[in-house]
């Protein structure tokens, strides 16, 4: 332990990210990327021999472009946009704006893990709200809590959807607090609750360019919500990181916004690739979750979900197992294409 | 005022950074960076096409690559490097680990702006400590002071380099305090201390990509200290941002160090214009404090600081003041090219 270290840091347990081994070639079903590549207006963009050569220029720490083409995406102002380094600096932002003075929070004791390790950061008091044993969540019990509230929409890893009208009824009945509602999959099947922002000053909404966007490698993330809810923020970011976009990503970012067909198209084979995977699935025996997300999440009686993993990492297959009490028996199995599909299905019959 | 924001962060004055005005071509002599492009060997990575494809994928979280040549670069292992975005997230995550439990951090009273931001953001208390009247530090200043250290070496924005000898006295009469070197501006003249990082295991020494190789718009800074001090900031760097530094500028770093000789002429290059714009100014009754970084710091008697950067921006030329009692009658001007630097002098000659 280190004796410099901030006391109130030394039993820090950072986020694990799904494992990213350089061993071997794998078929990479564990950390929800895209298996399609960015638009291909943004490959061109980044081949440009300028953009490369500007990169001795700090980039704009406005984002000017990026939050216009964001705006316009999303019937919103410019003023309604921050843009961040990955939609975990946004979570950041928000959880140090709004929940680090002894407020707390208040999350799912399933869903995603970053939220729980921001909170020990910050020493934020965290309550733990279990979903229902079929993993849905019950807006009955985020009723009237006077904590700040994450709720990932869908839910990973459970990859479960709640309707806006759900949203928008636990937005109102929280007047006091801000409600972050965490959209990192919304583009897979779900509805963003965007349109919520001009209605309600206590609901930000964050979401990413890492999964539907297929650009996980070029770190962008965005929240939306009011003018001072995003005044907040800007003061935060620009307090620890005021130029916090790097010039390539600002310029991907921008040039992704402007191909919305590649978008589309990519979405739906996803959400095909999706359906026919979780067929071939229960053929197999599993029990899926209903995913609107660009995962799904399954388990099989009789083989636990550790093994699973084990078993299909050794058949060069990556998916994703958390130890965890409720969700063990489980894996979370990214959405490849149908190629990649294939080779887990083929890898799984082996295996069973 | 937001009625949702912490309490404690209401009052937080972000940082300024230098312009970055749209309305018009400036030369840019007001944010110190380099005037020449990136390294070719990194331009020429930048515009291969896998590397734009390979966006969808997450970036290497342990930046494996990059910390290893910069290992190579510095003579030390992988394990004294933590990579970070910019070196104002190295900055942030090392106030954040040694100062924001009630001990404190002491600098100077004119120095990067930043620091005193980022102390703000944590309500850290801050010991601002007056360099002497020629803006020169005092060591002594610096004994025994049981408070964590920020030193910019060469410091900012006077451009004065303090030796290795006497960086080492104040790490040596610290030893229950984490001083923090940061080095932004080291390649320019001064001497790294990297060396000492084996001897002290209090000291960390912050560098950047931005300004010696000329990419300030990739946003890359790294950290280099013994093992057990970069362990304290990994864990803060992976509970705050595990994937911090996207694909295309891991790359971006990994290649520019293969590039010594590119880099080297560079420097020598704007140390040269340094001293050719320090005779100009000279010449135009300008004192000029001695630098050894890439901008100079200078005044004229008779006319302000404010004056001056307003009427060379109205003849288009961008140069940075700072409205601080001790240095409002100076000028922060960043080396450019000669070019550059010969039309300031014209634009200098019109206006006085």
């Amino acid at each position: 332990m280190s004796e410099f270290l901030n006391s109130r840091l030394r039993q820090l347990v950072p986020y694990t990210p799904g494992e990213q081994p350089r061993d071997r070639q794998y078929i990479k079903l564990n950390t929800n990327e895209s298996p399609y590549p960015p638009a291909p207006g943004v490959v061109a963009a980044l081949g440009e021999r300028q953009a490369a050569q500007e990169l001795c220029l700090y980039p704009d720490p406005q984002a000017t472009d990026l939050k216009r083409a964001l705006a316009a995406q999303y019937g919103v102002r410019p003023q309604n946009v921050l843009v961040c380094n990955g939609s975990d600096e946004a979570l950041h932002f928000a959880l140090l704006a709004y929940a680090a003075d002894g407020r707390g929070a208040a999350f799912a004791d399933i869903t995603y893990g970053f939220y729980q390790v921001l909170a020990q950061l910050y020493q934020i008091p965290v309550c733990r709200i279990a979903l229902r044993d079929d993993f849905s969540l019950c807006p009955q019990d985020y009723i009237g809590l006077h904590r700040t509230i994450v709720i990932a929409n869908p839910n990973a890893p459970t990859g479960l959807l709640l309707d806006c009208g759900e949203i928008e009824r636990i937005v109102r009945a929280n007047a006091d607090s801000v409600v972050i509602i965490d959209e990192a999959y919304i583009d897979f099947g779900g509805k963003s609750c965007v349109g919520l922002i001009e209605k309600y000053e206590n609901l930000l909404v964050v979401q990413t360019f890492s999964k539907s966007r297929a650009m996980a490698g070029a770190r962008l993330g965005y929240a939306i919500g009011s003018p001072a809810r995003i005044a907040d923020l800007e003061t935060i970011r620009c307090s620890v990181n005021p130029y916090n976009i790097n010039r390539l990503t600002l310029l991907a970012g921008t040039r992704a916004l402007a191909e919305q067909e590649y978008f589309n198209a990519n979405c739906r084979r996803i959400v095909q690739t999706r359906s026919e995977t979780t067929a071939a699935l229960q053929e197999l025996g599993f029990f899926v979750l209903p995913s609107q997300a660009n995962f799904v999440f399954a388990k099989k009686p009789g083989i636990s979900g550790e093994r699973i993993y084990r078993e299909l990492r050794q058949r060069g297959v990556l998916v994703r197992h958390f130890d965890q009490d409720r969700i063990r028996d489980f894996v979370r199995i990214t959405i490849g294409t149908p190629e990649q599909m294939q080779a887990l299905i083929t890898r799984l019959e082996e295996i069973l």
